[in-house]
């Protein structure tokens, strides 16, 4: 096909296909049926057929809604419900603008799907009644596509994810097709901006499509778009360079716009397909095929009012929200949304007991093709993973602290049997902003490559077409691929820097509450959790610095509802890989993983492991001295490197105030700490106590933010007690060791911590707290001068090692 | 010009300047000195000129650094050099790619800011040798461009920002030219993709130019860049697209590469020059003019090993970071690492005395021309904000809750007189994402527009090509350009929505940590904070939903030093006032304001707001019936919802339970919760004590997540009698009231609260916890009915006002 006139206006496309007129006719009436129920929605509390003239007393009291997206929302789905039944597709649709939830719910009642899951809402007058007062109505729908609407795998409230979104859900999803309209407000947004270069990353073999609708009406809030503005030439040009070739519809006829919209989805049909039987047939080839992109440009608020009160409305931001702003005082505005109803024909659309004329309704496609009730988007395809045997990856441990092991590393051989499992399953897949190497968990390119579409040179290494790791530099692009992916019945993982996982902070928080509403209602399947491994953490950034230094994820993800979060801190590679392999068995949450890629000493061996991640919480007994006996100090640690040091600072401790009585209590899963009645981890009262006693001293040495155990534990019964030391926002370039002191979450600092605290040991210990102190000093001294941490800090061993690995007594 | 040719590596512009190779010859010179550099940093410890042969005990023991894009960025580096001293140029240099700290010192050490700035690091020998040793080192810099970076305003660590940072310096800066170099791996980040449109709000009569460099070295960590495998004709056409037009530098022999950057250059500065004469003469125009975007394909390690250990480095990802690995134990490396760094002919380059030579100095540009020396760029410009009479703008409140105002609107005012009082200074701009009308701020339009540089069409309403307002939907964007607006001297406020500001957490982190670590360099100028207004909060989120509430960003703010951040939360529009007034006066910190835009009740006039403010907290007299006595009962809040919440439980508890001393206490400024210890705004304990007792329930009632007043206080006398209300994650679509009572932070719970827990009242006051529950139920089946919140919520007035509205007592 010719480039410059395919993508002007249809010209090239228009002949192409024959369109019947009486089925455009159709097709239209079935578009203004769903205006109709748009606007009812917005406005109506009774009289939904408007069976009587309009009276204030049908209006709603508070009118809440948007409609300026909605009617280029509807004709989308009016179109994509011919092509769907005409070629038998698979598809679904994601919709990008904020508020066009009116529009979806109107698409989904027409087509019969939202009467079946919501029965109370019937397709007949008492069904529309009820449609149109739960909008924007207490205990009813929210104005923008949530987890309610049925076929939706995209809330519409934060902009910015449609596309990726999309692209996640074709993945591996050979046949399926995913619409997906993204708003010109939308399009300003960094993340969708970014987003247009996912179609670098789609395999035309083994992965479905994306057909992006770009719709263009224009307007934001109060401000014309940017992509409304730009020329078509520049439109064009745009997405020529970035992989596309765009079909431009423009237009404000309804009829004319049928004609060249059907006809440009047509072709871009075509293409699709061409390039799917091209790739398919075995060709090879050079770089990314270039896909089909429609850009859609029709009137904001299109068939509403033109103007009120003097002012341009259709075509405009007035029409943003609710155009007629005053039915229920103002007659002329009563008038005007009486006459704006009207102007559909509603009873040329809808029978006498309210229910779509049979020839509109045959328009949809039939069950499980209509577009809200595509189980891919419902959490209807679940497909299992295979899990290897984590033991098979276990690092021998015989006595704890004298093995050294790089814990993601020993994680990068498990995901690499995850991968090997599945790979006919094609059902997993690790995303990372380019980690996957430097966060070790390389040994996956034993099995698969990086996906990668674009030219691929001779030296190039584990590059593929189809590879099992996704790599951008782009977490937005990493989490929203991977939030389509999961919610259309897969699985995966999204490795990251621990500080730079807060560029995605939004669509955690956004996803968590996705999981939140989604899990009360029986007609979504659960889908697999989305796990995060954060690594290459804030205690390991010595020569990137402080800008690297950031545990703060955490604290947003606590935020969130108890029952949709976890958050996990393996202390060692064994406990990594038990709590790996149980977030991958886990539905419907987010499972945060933080741990380390650095050599450092193992602590437990895999049955120990297993059982202490299953606790959650545990006392080390290797490490204790109180057996039998109320010990005089808990020193408490959450965290790889906390845990170190802690140990570390123990085997001080116990060498030169060798009758000091001291437990050690490791922390996996944080949610332990709260209250069993905040979480259902959390810990009873009486198990907390008896692990934190209930009035010695706790220092308690934990990986992130100190406030953050003062948040959990501060209902408990010793919590005057509990020092914490954790990150405090200090650390330039530096060494390993040399970062914990600088945020006294050191070895030294934390004895000193317990000399200080154990009543009655300040005098007794003055001497051993002055060695410490001294020692603390020959540090800085040390790595000053020379560049790296002291010998007795880097070949620090735990001395009090025997067999007592697999001791744990949980809480 | 013609679009073709010029944007075909060169051709068009290659025979244009008439560039001397004598002085092509000394820039390589210069280039090679800062490649020298570079890996002198990264590798030595000492022997810096290489006077004699290296040896295993010149490195050092820990290599940590990044090669890969240092050499590309000290080229543009030596020929922006050339640029700035041929045209006497005012330009700063943004350097976006994440590791390139290494030539961006060696470009100010060998201009002589670096040893001006540092004495220490002289320009001698010794100088030098102190130069490698202090990078990525224990107590020295880190491997990016940073605070400590002179003429930098752009932190190389998270990537996605350099292009935003770049527009902001550029705003109201008519005589700048910001060049900004984008790495291949930065441009796939979301931000950097959305930040290409940035030139659709540059006014080239009145801000400055920003000309990208697009560097394409072709590699991230461990992949291909996607726009490095993008063919020129597709880059091209994304930029035309995008409104810029292409200028392609390609190549890796040296010299050809120098006279085709030059000449690409001054083709760049000319056209940039042709843009702002013709837009200053006053000539019309339809759209935003095609601005120059330099395109610089150059190899990933250039100049470094082709090959190491028989595999391709330069022109390789493999050159990203340190790519001779082990000079210290391995001898073929050490005699790598001496070849490589001898090919640059130090000899030539550096006299004995281990200086720059004099001619090769002489190529940068003269005192506060060099890169590193403009004050643009490190906080020379500090700009006056002259700021209105608050008092002009107050709301009269005679009695305390009896006037009805809109807190964002009365901001609105007094923004608008900002706006006018530095119309002529032109150092103010508002930035949001298409909400200023929205979060009813737009009293400012009454004085200015909203920057637009598209086409504007006569129906187009406050669109401007030279406006105060910028309106863009990305909060990346926003932020992005506000930041570089303040650091280069400027003064700015952020709107936006309170959910949808998290999109920002990452930058805010990044920001906090810049002025954490700026502040201590006595170099760089105190720049103006960083003001939000986060308005349509949580509480107002009625038919938006679920997605629209999250109050979570003041929790990430916390987490960051104390000395930076400031949350304040005004419970009424007089308090606005006086916090916004205070916010626009200080320095170097992070102001976040929480109010909402409601029409609400006011309870203080001026001169009490503007007391209670300057306290941060303190009683409400007005409220409190506890005169002389310790009350029975501490009712605290914190934000305007809250707040009128625990005013209205405060009325029914006093008209049905009269004896009941209750002690009202509002919370502005959350940071006074804190110990005095831990950040200076802190309440003493005694103060504290003071306002809460010792021994008193105190029902708190907080804007956002409970935990966090506890996380604030929980080492106050207190602290186990306060009982927390906030947020909870429970609020689907609903009205107000609804929403605050699906949270339990409702009146009648927070009443039901206080006969919970003040002794003794349980019994006695079981009838009114009878009507409370009883109302409260009334109040669901109210709002299920009518959709609307019940008259005696809507119609609620404080009904104990009486001239008391000026007393607060402070804590």
């Amino acid at each position: 096909m010719d480039q410059t006139t395919t993508t002007r206006r249809g010209e090239a496309t228009r002949g192409k296909t024959r369109l019947d007129d009486a089925l455009l006719a159709r097709l239209d009436a079935w578009w203004r049926a769903a205006n109709y129920l748009t606007v009812g929605q917005i406005y109506l509390l009774d009289n939904p057929l408007l069976r009587e003239p309009l009276r204030p007393e049908h209006i709603k009291p508070r009118l809440l809604g948007h409609w300026g997206t909605s009617p280029g929302l509807s004709f989308v789905y009016a179109h994509l419900n011919r092509v769907i039944a005409a070629r038998d597709l698979d598809m679904i649709y994601v919709c990008g603008p904020g508020h066009g939830g009116p529009a979806m719910v109107a698409g989904t009642w027409l087509e019969g799907t939202y009467s079946e899951i919501y029965p109370e809402i019937g397709r007949d007058e008492a069904g529309m009644r009820a449609l149109f007062r739960q909008f924007s109505f207490p205990g009813g729908i929210p104005s923008h596509a949530a987890p309610e609407t049925p076929g939706s795998i995209h809330e519409g409230g934060e902009l910015g994810y449609s596309l990726a979104h999309a692209f996640g859900a074709a993945f591996d999803n050979p046949d399926l097709v995913v619409a997906c309209v993204v708003g010109d407000g939308e399009a300003e947004t960094g993340p969708l901006a970014g987003s247009w270069q996912s179609i670098k990353f789609l395999d035309p073999v083994h992965d479905g499509a994306v057909l992006p609708i770009l719709h263009l009406n224009g307007y934001k809030i109060a401000n014309p778009t940017v992509l409304g503005r730009m020329a078509d030439d520049d439109l064009v040009a745009m997405f020529r360079g970035l992989g596309w070739e765009a079909l431009i519809v423009a237009g404000d006829d309804p009829m004319p716009m049928h004609r060249l919209m059907a006809a440009t989805l047509d072709c871009a049909l075509d293409r699709i397909a061409d390039i799917q039987a091209q790739a398919r047939s075995g060709a090879a080839r050079d770089d990314a095929p270039r896909w089909p992109v429609i850009v859609l440009r029709s009137p904001k608020g299109w068939t509403g009012p033109k103007e009120i009160d003097g002012k341009r409305v259709e075509g405009f931001w007035r029409s943003h929200q609710v155009p007629v702003t005053d039915p229920r005082q103002n007659p002329a505005h009563l008038k005007l949304l009486e006459d704006w109803l009207r102007s559909y024909r509603p009873d040329e659309l809808f029978g006498t007991d309210g229910r779509l004329r049979d020839d509109l309704a045959a328009l949809a496609p039939q069950g499980p093709r209509r577009l809200g009730a595509n189980p891919h988007a419902n959490g209807g395809m679940r497909r299992p993973l295979a899990l290897p045997e984590m033991r098979d990856h276990a690092v021998a441990v015989a006595q704890p602290g004298t093995v050294v092991s790089e814990a993601t590393r020993v994680m990068g051989g498990y995901l690499r049997d995850v991968i090997r499992l599945n790979a006919a399953a094609r059902n997993f897949r690790l995303m990372g902003p380019d980690e996957t190497a430097s966060n070790r968990l390389d040994a996956v390119f034993e099995t698969t490559d990086r996906t990668w579409q674009q030219r691929i040179e001779p030296y190039d290494v584990h590059l593929a077409r189809d590879g099992r790791v996704m790599e951008v530099l782009s977490e937005h692009l990493c989490q929203g691929w991977l939030e389509g992916y999961l919610l259309t019945g897969r699985h995966g993982l999204f490795s990251c820097y621990e500080a730079f996982v807060h560029i995605v902070d939004s669509m955690f928080n956004q996803h968590a509450k996705w999981l939140q509403v989604a899990r009360t209602l029986h007609w979504r399947g659960p889908v697999a959790s989305l796990n995060y491994l954060l690594t290459s953490h804030v205690w390991r950034q010595d020569h990137n610095g402080f800008t690297h230094q950031d545990p703060g994820f955490i604290d947003v993800v606590l935020n969130k509802k108890a029952e949709v979060v976890r958050v996990y801190l393996p202390p060692d590679a064994n406990t990594l890989l038990a709590v790996t392999d149980h977030a991958l068995r886990t539905w419907n949450r987010i499972n945060v993983i933080v741990a380390g890629k650095q050599p450092a000493p193992q602590w437990l061996d895999i049955d120990a492991a297993v059982r202490h991640c299953a606790a959650g919480i545990g006392i080390f007994d290797f490490a204790s001295n109180d057996q039998g006996s109320t010990p005089d100090v808990v020193m408490a640690c959450a965290g790889d490197v906390p845990t170190l040091e802690t140990l570390a600072a123990v085997s001080l401790l116990r060498r030169h105030l060798p009758k000091l009585k001291i437990r050690v209590v490791n922390v996996v899963d944080l949610m332990t700490l709260q209250p069993a009645g905040e979480h259902p981890h959390g810990l009873t009262d009486r198990d907390f106590d008896s692990l934190f006693t209930t009035d010695r001293p706790v220092i308690f040495a934990y990986h992130g933010y100190p406030y953050l155990i003062h948040r959990l534990a501060y209902r408990r019964t010793n919590h005057p007690n509990i020092h914490v030391r954790g990150y405090k926002e200090e650390g330039t370039t530096t060494t390993p060791f040399d970062m914990v002191v600088m945020n006294d979450l050191d070895r030294f600092r934390l004895a000193m911590d317990v000399i200080d605290r154990v009543p009655g040991l300040a005098v007794g210990a003055a001497h051993v707290k002055q060695m410490l102190r001294d020692r603390r000093s020959a540090h800085r001294d040390y790595v000053v001068r020379h560049g790296e941490d002291m010998p007795e800090i880097r070949d620090w061993d735990w001395p009090y090692g025997t067999a007592a690995a697999t001791d744990t007594r949980s809480g």
